[in-house]
């Protein structure tokens, strides 16, 4: 350790989460584990660190993903380099190529960091987590639609307000294409830049579908050479809405009566409309939104995402789709999935920013305050009683008087503090001070002597008494839980 | 994605954890989290990656400390290489000395991922999670204290069965050299040879201490040359032994009277013991034992560790002690701190050695089937009629007969099936089928007309009472929670 001293930083898009951030990813996160698990799901863990052609497939190319390298310690053996994982899917996939005996379908959860080199900016970071849930190994639209019923109960579970789940189907979006008379193989480009809705705007797409444009630095954009009836059709095309799901399906259905293949994907957005309704998932919480896009190159059927009413400018929270070609990769054959992906950091920024996930820098209810050392075992006594009655409790560990004890309770949030003196204890009694009604009534009483005389939120109770009177005292302050 | 199969595979030292390791782990996770909540402990989370000089210290050899190192996306800016942690005690001493205005004491726990380059071999993996739990800010023995009540109260939670605490003070055996009459120069020669005692056994150590020997392989392993008055010195140290933990103290207190500064710290662990005493921690669970050592170069006061009774062969499960030089690496002053580790991994295969954790590969109590997709409302609605009443519920969402339906329902440990047809849907019922009931009765019917008449485990239910009739199987299963 010598040598100077380190500067105590973190590297660029790194970021600690102090206990008060903590405190609220956890109650977040248990939130939703207990909503996946009572559908079924459960839990898996992979490493961080994967083989690089794991993780980018045979003509991979880490750049492409953004992936952090790690030096493998066994390079000299031949073996292939490591790197940290960028998602959970294709760690999903290797496992479900690897261990044959897995069930199927097999429906899992992980909820676990992932790296990206990307350049960092404000909310977006080199690590961050994911909650990933995913059915593998089912076709039916009942595993879609269990996804998005889960998204509203993880969405009301976490007391988010009003939200909107939007689905729509990459297969019928592919129908775009015929539909607006464009050939097949200009495709790719012009879903490349209906990806760009979001980003840049409906006049740009436009303009660069078309004839292109010059951008702010007067770089140009070239168009793609659509004829303005091609962008007509592709503009009726994303905008089929209505009130109702059924609605938007049949307006859907007559625009595409001519096109082949269209009434089966529209048959299966359809019956989860159905399946929804059947269950109380009503117009008013999923919709069905043609424009939404979900990455281009992914998925292969029903796509979802969730956007939060009361904090649209949070974007997407919770988003997914079925793909079924990932496990290729691995077993050069389809396996059907549908899954779904959570941001954590986001969601719970979004949840901080609406006032809706309680925020706290301590566990402990209750402090317990050490003044006389030669009365540490009392102090010990009364912190395991109060703790095996089941009230979270803190023993003052540090230095310093009751001053600095009461404002180190104040400043973590901890709403009782219990008192002894050599007094006290000669008397049987313990001293109980509610830290929200003294800061309550301390405001009231203009005068130190009044104070002094009322002392406000402090009582004296009885030493076989501490249990309940603590009970009764974070019931009074609203600490019923 | 193309360019041919990729092999699904891992790397060396690096592990999956499927869903049945995952579910154990995180019961277990949640009562150490609890336990820790209860004593005012508030999460941390730190990133994975770190700048190399702040995981090894201004004079730091990465190789020295195992770690992986990561490719810096920043390098061209001359910033420092990054590489992945190696421990939690790092990074929490990197926080402390970051981040000024953190409460003092501050108390953190932390679960978390890190990764050695170390050789792996059988159980000893390259990734994998520690459990550290930490005060810093405090030099009073009740934060060893609770630190020590901590593991009990952990252990307990776990029900592990039998345990013992053992305790001693890494300043308490630096008497050792003093006592011995050893140079002090020689001190760290001699700890670091005593602390292969747990390895190589004592009669290899009096060999180290003395006059040397030749190892398997018959290569010469040097002496340090002491005299055999020395090493009895040593060994009559090492060996205070009694039933009772203030019964060691005080057969230390006379053997050390002699030397100085010896009773302040033997004070120490005397008031530790006391305090436990106090709290019910009896010598049954916690005891004084001299001759444990936890890492020589790190700790500064009380160390502590725990060992299962009945399953010795895990070695230590849980460890820790007091160190107060961490934080000076990035600060240059001494900040007292106090703490302990679990080897999750470590714990958890021992827990499940001794049979003392649930191991399911479900989450789900019931099993709706699905036989007819024409029912498929049907079966959505059965579902969410049981997950609103807290049963979670899986909907089988593969392909194939009721048959198969079962058996994978029998093969997930889920205990009812509830089956529904065209015919039961006329009559208003639901048919509901313990598995584990059906499992037991097979035995017993030997012919299959009888299996056939009696349907054993099977019952048929109006479809009003699905959720109490559901409820009353899983009480007669036994499962209750």
């Amino acid at each position: 350790m010598g040598g100077g001293k380190v500067k105590a930083r973190l590297g660029r898009g790194f970021r600690d989460l102090l206990p008060e951030q903590m405190l609220a990813r956890q109650w977040m996160i248990d939130v939703i584990r207990r909503v996946y698990e009572g559908y079924g799901f459960v839990p898996l863990d992979t490493p961080a660190v994967e083989y690089l052609d794991v993780l980018t497939g045979s003509s991979g190319d880490e750049t492409e993903h953004s992936i952090f390298e790690v030096a493998n310690p066994e390079m000299h053996k031949e073996e292939r380099k490591l790197g940290l994982r960028f998602d959970l899917t294709v760690p999903l996939a290797r496992v479900m190529a690897q261990y044959a005996d897995l069930p199927r379908p097999f429906r899992r959860y992980q909820v676990c960091s992932v790296w990206r080199t990307d350049k960092p900016g404000p909310g977006r970071f080199r690590e961050f987590t994911q909650f990933d849930l995913d059915t593998v190994g089912s076709k039916s639209e009942l595993a879609d639609t269990e996804i998005i019923a889960g998204m509203c109960d993880t969405l009301d579970g976490l007391k988010v307000g009003g939200y909107r789940v939007r689905y729509s189907s990459r297969r019928v979006l592919n129908l775009l294409i015929p539909f607006a008379g464009i050939p097949e193989e200009q495709s790719p480009e012009v879903f490349r830049v209906l990806d760009k809705l979001d980003k840049i705007g409906v006049k740009k797409v436009r303009l660069e579908l078309t004839t292109g444009y010059k951008d702010e630095s007067g770089d140009p954009i070239k168009g793609l050479g659509l004829s303005s009836d091609q962008v007509g059709k592709i503009e009726r095309f994303l905008d089929v809405r209505a009130d109702e799901r059924g609605e938007v399906l049949v307006r859907l259905r007559e625009m595409l009566c001519g096109v082949a293949s269209a009434e089966e994907e529209i048959d299966t957005l359809d019956r989860i409309s159905r399946h929804l309704q059947t269950l109380g998932y009503g117009d008013d919480r999923v919709v069905v939104d043609l424009s939404i896009a979900r990455g281009m190159a992914y998925y292969t059927g029903p796509v979802f995402e969730a956007i939060l009413l009361d904090a649209p400018e949070f974007g997407t929270v919770f988003g997914g789709g079925r793909y079924d070609e990932l496990v290729m990769r691995f077993l050069g054959q389809r396996i059907p999935a549908t899954g779904a992906s959570i941001g954590v950091d986001r969601l719970l920024a979004a949840l901080v920013h609406l006032g809706r996930v309680p925020l706290h820098s301590s566990t402990a209810k209750v402090l317990v305050t050490t003044m006389d050392s030669s009365l540490n075992d009392e102090y010990l006594g009364l912190a395991y009683e109060l703790r095996r009655a089941n009230i979270p409790t803190e023993l003052f560990l540090g230095s310093g008087g009751v001053g600095k004890q009461m404002k180190y309770a104040d400043r973590q949030g901890i709403p009782v503090a219990v008192l002894l003196g050599e007094d006290e204890k000669n008397k049987g009694v313990v001293t109980l001070k509610s830290l929200e009604e003294g800061r309550a009534r301390s405001g009231e009483l203009a005068e130190r002597k009044d104070w002094i005389q009322e002392r406000p939120g402090q009582i004296e109770v009885p030493r076989s008494d501490l249990v309940s009177a603590v009970k009764a005292m974070l019931f009074d302050t609203g600490e019923t839980s």
